[in-house]
């Protein structure tokens, strides 16, 4: 039976994806190895990583001397002894990591939103051509992959399911009005502060379609939106007979994480909550509001239509919720930034990585020069 | 890619599981094609179905002859032109075919209840022996089944949901003074006399217990009852890992009758409701009353103990079912009817057919004759 160990490189390590990592392979000694640690600017908490874990390589920012050798990011998902790659970095420098594991030929647990969406292309031809495997992390694209488990044919829709953020009946009036410190507060979910923007504004949910759209191979118009305020379903499959998969439990996100390491098997873990629905007496649904939270809406337009669009979308709205966390600009004000930036962009067809990266670039500096305009003060 | 296209016999096909199953056949005739059919009593219906369907074999109650070549059922489950056998008669009738069909190695779609209770033990152990598979034809078994494709480990726990039937909420006293067509409303599914009854009783509940067990290989205490008055949940399978899925989908049977004819393909069919959550709004759950609604609390005990008890309590439950629609006992007295013959039991550990069968004989007419006593009237 001997079950081999899997040696793994985590790559934003102190993030709340990174920390929770760490937390299924503390309960799974004989499983996971821990090779490699990158962090960001949290040197403390990455030194008591290295404490815990001993990996062999370890990388931060800045220049400063690490108690492990130091080895970049890129080359830690590429590295031999690796057998596969978390990528818990947030935001677009999740994007080079990822490529370079999936160059490598190493399975990708994925947690990072933009490197799919912004690189969706490149990154699939890319595993499809070195075997690299997909494994996804977030709730909802976990919970779809669970349910096509064991399918013979395409699913005929996807269903993913959306909490509807703190702000659910809202209008875009009361939306005006709503302060970064009230958008942080999820109502099933704790999450780090961009991804919980991106709940509030329900950006977060276009994003996921996007990369929906790049995992699963499914058009646009086949991947749907349904607000579960529970979050207890995390997503749905729907087949070519009309049978409606889904998966459900507690809202946790270690075991989206624990399931993309031990994938295939499932690991016992009475660590992880049970979901008693007898107790929870009541699951509701709606249709999402897309009038009103104009996000997903730009977001599918942008994946649609391709190319550097979704590079722009992912870019101007990582610099608006910046803006709006420092409270520079209102909540509506991020639709209608990521919406300009769109409006005026002038598209690569079938984008090389440079190109993504020049259009990441401009678009992030041309938001936040924007918050400096008249046009943006509330 | 050429679909072969798979022989059946039907036995039961004049029946509410049958007829649906025709419905399927009707809607694939280059997949599925009748060989054989089947009936009881409704000789009209069956040479209906013989003008529509040629097969070349037909039963039905009676010597008259029939349009077509005549056949016993079991010969016609055991034929070897039959690829695939459907045991849609209800009831203790179901047991016989049942066991010939996997004495011979056929695939069976199983919708009869009474095989897998009163003799799992037998089925599953010539089903082993024979490579024959058991394709439940229930909705919740068939839930459980779609749930478990391309799992690598067993199961810890199932959990078939029940609608609660139109007595959910009731107190013992308001229960025995319902009357058969009173019970006869089910809220979500149309469904035969006997098997409407059990429903309102959970019996049914129960005997699905027993059947999961068999199926599943699943001991008693992790099969679980959840109530789901609306019935889109058809039943989940919660894993090692804490992840719960669940097949949904609008109440018709024809999805599991269909999903059993064409496993392990999904076949498209649009003709198949489809269930649109943000419409529906709303599921709820509750756990089920087992002090009010004896009958499953009987039914699991009877599964544990094993042996004949559960032949005792199929067969003690079917002749009480007949009693209470014709009004000649009370609601509750089903329950009483089948707890006193589990009670008086003295049982055969591991029966051969033959026990089960005596079993099943004395059980029935002690019942019947019981009600001409006084005890039982209302």
């Amino acid at each position: 039976m001997g079950n081999p160990l899997k040696r793994l490189a985590v790559l934003g390590s102190t993030g709340s994806i990174g920390q929770q990592t760490l937390d299924i392979v503390r309960s799974f000694p004989d499983r996971f190895q821990i090779i490699a640690l990158a962090a960001g600017g949290n040197r403390d908490l990455l030194e008591r990583q290295i404490a815990e874990f001993r990996p062999r390589f370890a990388s931060a920012r800045g220049e400063q001397p690490l108690s492990v050798a130091r080895l970049a990011p890129e080359e830690m998902a590429a590295h031999p002894d690796v057998d596969l790659v978390v990528i818990a970095i947030s935001g677009n420098a999740g994007l080079l990591p990822t490529l370079a594991a999936v160059k490598a030929g190493k399975p990708v647990a994925l947690a990072n939103k933009e490197s799919l969406v912004t690189a969706g292309e490149i990154i699939t031809t890319e595993a499809a051509r070195s075997g690299a495997a997909l494994l996804p992390v977030d709730s909802e694209h976990s919970a779809i992959w669970q349910c096509l488990a064991g399918e013979k044919a395409a699913p005929t829709r996807l269903i993913l399911t959306a909490s509807g953020g703190p702000f659910r009946g809202y209008s875009r009036q009361q939306l005006a009005g709503v302060t970064a410190a009230q958008a942080l507060k999820h109502p099933s979910w704790q999450m780090g502060p961009k991804v919980t923007i991106d709940s509030a504004t329900l950006m977060n949910k276009g994003l996921e379609v996007i990369e929906a759209h790049w995992l699963f191979k499914l058009p646009f118009e086949r991947i749907d939106v349904l607000v579960h305020p529970q979050s207890y379903i995390h997503s749905m499959v729907e087949f070519a007979d009309g049978a409606i998969k889904a998966q459900i439990g507690f809202p946790d996100m270690r075991l989206p994480i624990q399931y993309a390491l031990s994938y295939p098997e499932r690991l016992p873990n009475e660590r992880l909550p049970r979901l008693d629905l007898g107790r929870i007496k009541q699951m509701t649904f709606d249709t999402p509001d897309f009038a009103t939270f104009r996000c997903p809406a730009l977001a599918i337009e942008a994946g649609r239509k391709g190319g550097t669009y979704p590079a722009v979308l992912s870019a101007a709205d990582e610099a608006a919720v910046e803006l709006f966390l420092a409270g520079r600009i209102g909540f509506n004000d991020i639709a209608r930034l990521v919406e300009g930036e769109l409006d005026r962009h002038v598209p690569v067809t079938h984008p090389f990585f440079v190109n993504i990266a020049a259009t990441t670039e401009s678009t992030r500096e041309r938001v936040l020069r924007a918050a400096g305009d008249r046009t943006w003060a509330r």
